[in-house]
């Protein structure tokens, strides 16, 4: 292919986006007029994929980090000849129900491996898919998994602190396979770079155990070679390719007024002179289009090699790479479940939850080889390790589990990553108040709707001495505030089970495991195998007689309601305790089966160690609310449960106040 | 002084630590062990301080980021005699209403500069009072303002994201007067750093432009002679001080044992032992107390020197800076807002809040100086720089805005160490969605009662095309659960002024203010200076008659609600609309008060671009609300209102809907 060809390919690329953030009036055109000559070579030269099988699990993978710049992905999925983004999609960028969002969406468009857009995200996403692809390498061999993961990064993402988390682990990993392309044009929203920053790129990623190159990002043959040093390393490699903002555009390129507003007409005109591009708008011509269709199907010759060698490999360990690609339980997992919820039942211990999230985790982990444990060096703490998770280390990916470093943000985006790659179930831990470090990651989660899991432990004023930083009060809350975020906080051993068993059969939104730090004696003493936590709320004691009161708890917070339920029963109150160890599960309910529980006459009390936001919509504006309005302390915890008056006593002398109110109520 | 009294001083730090996590059977031994010769020579030989005057404005500022390590920070107080941690403080470590808790929490005693414990912040509030006093020495002179700032660090902090945004715009504005002291013991929760990274962190710093030294952190001589070169340099400079962690425990030193628990009897007494330490638990000799006190009253001679220089600066200076340091804001600031309120309700424009914020802003950094600006790479979005606020540049400290990078946590945990410095109010900006990136930061802002002010624009599916990654919808519900925070939505012109004067005006509480990218009319005309947000919640719009219907809206969604009215009223049904744009000081009236507005019969409507959660507060469970049930989407904003049924006609015809159910309800 002759370098003028290259060129107009890359063209190609400007002027779709160009011109289709001026049709939107809105959009990022600098990006992609900077990085087309990186992409080119990328997709054209080195990227493994196969535009009419996108979903071959053996491609490379390729993040958008810089996700504002999404014209440079949906001209190249059109290019390319990737089914879902024809040329109407990308006329319609940015209007309500296009594939082409203001930022790559995963799920609207085979291609588009992940959502990007809130910066530094991409990062840690693609450090967790090279990350899977050796583990899985590890176990499967290079027949069956052995592919490169590329990420086009910019200033913005590199200035994030989540990509420092990621790229120290990553560094440290010595994962190889792993390249980032940097799209290094010096310009940020705010003007140049250097108004904010000074940072030497490419020495920060050596001391982080990268390979740092860098290049022309225009000069097509400079790119290829340093991708062939990347490709060639033995440790990560970041390639800083030099690039001008919105390049070709004659009075934008080079400054942010290219970075994220459309051209105008005149410039976009202006333009098309300057790279000799008299194409109208949205037309690519043949000669170009079919270069880009044939580099389309150029590793498609890759993924048919692929094919005959894993159809040769032995058809057990096919079938079980194919049932952890596609993403189902082993067939053993249910009985081992019910196993353990019967072995609780009937020993009935008195355990921490997080201690029960461990005895259950051993009996997962044995039946399901696709967890792929962590922690943010709280492994102890947050009791995440089992006897079969052997540590990930450099060189070594054969473990099950990871050392994530004090890095909840990197190790969110991480686990994202890994599972957005396929073949496994990541889940890690840190403490509750810490989610707030790792927010930006969780919601990407949910947004995606991808199945990862996270063990938060030390879930509120309970954990005790450590006070009121790590003592999480709104975290509750805030947690159940994001859309399609299942928030579990089961209350012993046998909701563990089950709220882990939920966790991992829900692929399609991410779960949180909020567990206690203090012990809690197994309140659920039924025998049977029906996973009651799915209901989201259930009665878990039921009244004497027609219920006058009703008790709301969650977690180690139903021990105490149900000691209050006794107290009251004791003086002829009838109580009954409803557990809610989810309220996401309770919503999606049938109208029937939540008004059994929310809408009898029953005085309506909630106890949770946690703020009250969000309990009205259980026990409404007049419900007493037990738990906390503001900030914990320093203390021992049964301590500060008398402190905060979270108690047994402090319930039902509530309960006992509002019921003579409401007799004198009556009787006047 | 003799070398042996320097080793039995930082003796004296390591037994009153392991004696009270003994006592307290909880906290961390370790950290103080190992780093008790860095603190020693530091507060023997450097700080400039006076346990006396302990808020003494020109003192060199300690951030201790490694809090969980405490009872250091707890006996140095203690030996130096500042007067809030005696010897009974310290034997009730960790317990409840004790100054001395878990983490060292700001507020409890002087000398604790802030709250540290979530690892990282330190490094963030450090950067901030570094960069605070350049900036008010650049306004007051070397005379008024010229100290260091020391940060101890530890593995972790400098793992977590934060510190790598923090020290990048550190390094960039050459903050030469900043020290970070790293107690680089190789250990962390899990075992050795090496278990989960490899960073050449001294490589790192030196590509952020610090300066990067290494000394035996044990070795006096050495780490003082690296103080010196610090001390000396024209860049922030970052001590690797190599420790051993529980340094003289024979047999737990050097590991993760001495880390988090207490080191037990048996190896308390075999440190005793090891170190020559004859002495009961709490019993410091009399010799090393006196030298302890003796460097306590070291640099108050400093103090003395200052405040003769102080006294010879003219009167107009000194006042100002006492005034800003008292944090009083200056006289002409209310008649400021008033008029300006006055032109608002003149002019009425139609703009965005965001664009009413900077108007607000024009005037009041007119008369406020202190204000010191900042956005994290969204000036012109934000709209948060104005014309009296010229970026501060590296060297040149004389501006008053930040171009803080792309760099939220970091942003924030600044903006924290440069309130709690004292002399300027930080204000900063970003998009509403990534409060989620900062929310760490958030929460001990709120945690320790501290004026930081957000602007937090593009607060809703408002911004529109950028899409759901970009579109706050749990946002709102997620902020207002951090207590202590106030959360402000003004819905015009008028109220953007009055929120903004409400946030200035809150010394114990810092704010968030969610601003629309959309334009809005301006809704409050009647003309007089009462302070309407100041409630919390008011009427902006009165029903003709009895209210049959009242309205609760936020921000962008006034308009909405108003023009829901109008239709009510048209066709018959007397409806009133209460504009909430704080829930927190809403809650802080009188009951009757709330009631006025909450309590009566008519039916109760909310409508906020975002989630329901919190808003039963108001309406209650049988209220109708308006709002988001999941995240948003790419496309035009006002189609995105359309799409999801935020609109007056959908809130009508919500409403007709309700009353016709009730209606056939009253006549069964």
């Amino acid at each position: 292919m002759t370098s003028e060809m290259r060129q107009r390919m890359a063209n190609a690329i400007r002027f779709l986006s160009a011109d289709a953030v001026e049709a939107a009036q809105s959009g990022h055109p600098g990006l992609p007029m900077g990085a087309a000559d990186i992409a080119t070579v990328l997709f054209t030269r080195f990227l493994t994929f196969d535009p009419k099988t996108p979903d071959w699990p053996d491609r490379d993978r390729f993040v958008f980090s810089a996700g504002h710049g999404s014209m440079l992905l949906y001209s190249l999925l059109y290019l390319l000849g990737y089914g879902d983004i024809d040329i109407d999609e990308i006329k319609r960028f940015r209007q309500l129900g296009a594939k082409t969002a203001g930022h790559p969406e995963y799920g609207h468009a085979a291609g588009i491996e992940t959502t990007t857009g809130p910066l530094g995200q991409g990062t840690g996403n693609a450090v967790g898919m090279a990350l899977a692809e050796r583990i899985l390498n590890a176990h499967f061999g290079d027949d069956v998994v052995n592919h490169f993961t590329y990420a086009l990064v910019g200033d913005g993402c590199l200035m994030e602190g989540i990509c420092q988390e990621a790229i120290a682990l990553a560094g440290h990993l010595k994962l190889n396979k792993l390249i980032f392309l940097w799209d290094d044009n010096g310009i940020t929203i705010d003007g140049k770079v250097s108004l904010a920053d000074s940072t030497d790129q490419l020495a920060r990623f050596e001391a982080c155990g990268w390979q740092a190159l860098a290049c022309d990002g225009h000069d097509h043959d400079a790119i290829a070679s340093a991708i062939l040093t990347a490709k060639a390393s033995d440790r990560p490699t970041l390639i800083a390719a030099k690039t001008t903002i919105g390049f070709g555009a004659p009075n934008k390129a080079g400054t942010n007024k290219a970075h994220g507003s459309p051209l105008g007409a005149d410039e976009v005109a202006a333009t098309r002179e300057a790279l000799g591009w008299p194409h109208a708008p949205f037309e690519v011509p043949s000669d170009i289009l079919d270069q880009w269709r044939i580099a389309g199907l150029r590793s498609s010759v890759r993924r048919k090699e692929w094919e005959t060698r894993f159809a040769a490999v032995d058809a057990e360990t096919r079938g079980e790479f194919e049932r952890r690609m596609r993403g189902d339980l082993p067939s053993g997992f249910i009985e081992a479940m019910h196993r353990f919820k019967r072995q609780m039942n009937e020993k009935q211990p008195k355990v921490a939850t997080r201690k029960a999230s461990e005895m259950a985790l051993e009996e997962i982990n044995a039946v399901v080889p696709e967890t792929i444990g962590g922690s943010a060096d709280l492994t102890g703490s947050n009791n995440t390790r089992t006897s079969q998770t052997r540590p990930i280390a450099p060189g070594d990916y054969s473990g099950r589990f990871i050392h994530y470093g004090i890095r909840e943000h990197g190790m969110a985006a991480i686990m994202n990553g890994m599972a957005l790659h396929g073949g496994m179930i990541p889940y890690s831990g840190t403490f509750l108040t810490f989610a707030d470090y790792c927010r930006g990651a969780l919601r990407l989660s949910a947004l995606m709707g991808i199945r990862v899991i996270h063990v938060m432990t030390h879930d509120s004023i309970g954990l005790g001495e450590d006070g009121p930083t790590h003592q999480p009060v709104e975290h509750l809350a805030s947690l159940r505030a994001i859309p399609n975020m299942l928030v579990f906080r089961p209350a012993d051993a046998v909701e563990t089970a089950e709220c882990w068993q939920l966790a991992l059969q829900s692929r399609a939104a991410p779960s949180i495991l909020a567990l206690s730090r203090q012990s809690l004696p197994t309140l659920r003493l039924d025998e049977h195998d029906e996973n009651k936590s799915a209901r989201g709320a259930y009665e878990i004691s039921p009244a004497s007689g027609e219920a006058q009161v009703t008790i709301y708890a969650t977690g180690s917070e139903v021990e105490i309601a149900v000691a209050a339920r006794a107290k009251l029963e004791a003086t002829g109150t009838p109580t009954r305790v409803v557990s809610v160890p989810s309220f996401e599960l309770f919503r999606r309910q049938t109208s029937e089966y939540r008004r059994a529980l929310t809408d009898d006459d029953s005085l309506k009390v909630a106890i949770e160690a946690g703020i009250r936001q969000g309990w009205d919509e259980l026990i409404g504006r007049d419900g007493i609310f037990i738990g906390m309005t503001g900030f914990g302390a320093s203390g021992p915890a049964p301590e500060l449960y008398a402190h905060f008056g979270i108690t047994a006593d402090a319930l039902v002398a509530a309960v006992n106040a509002r019921l003579a109110e409401t007799q004198v109520a009556d009787e006047d």
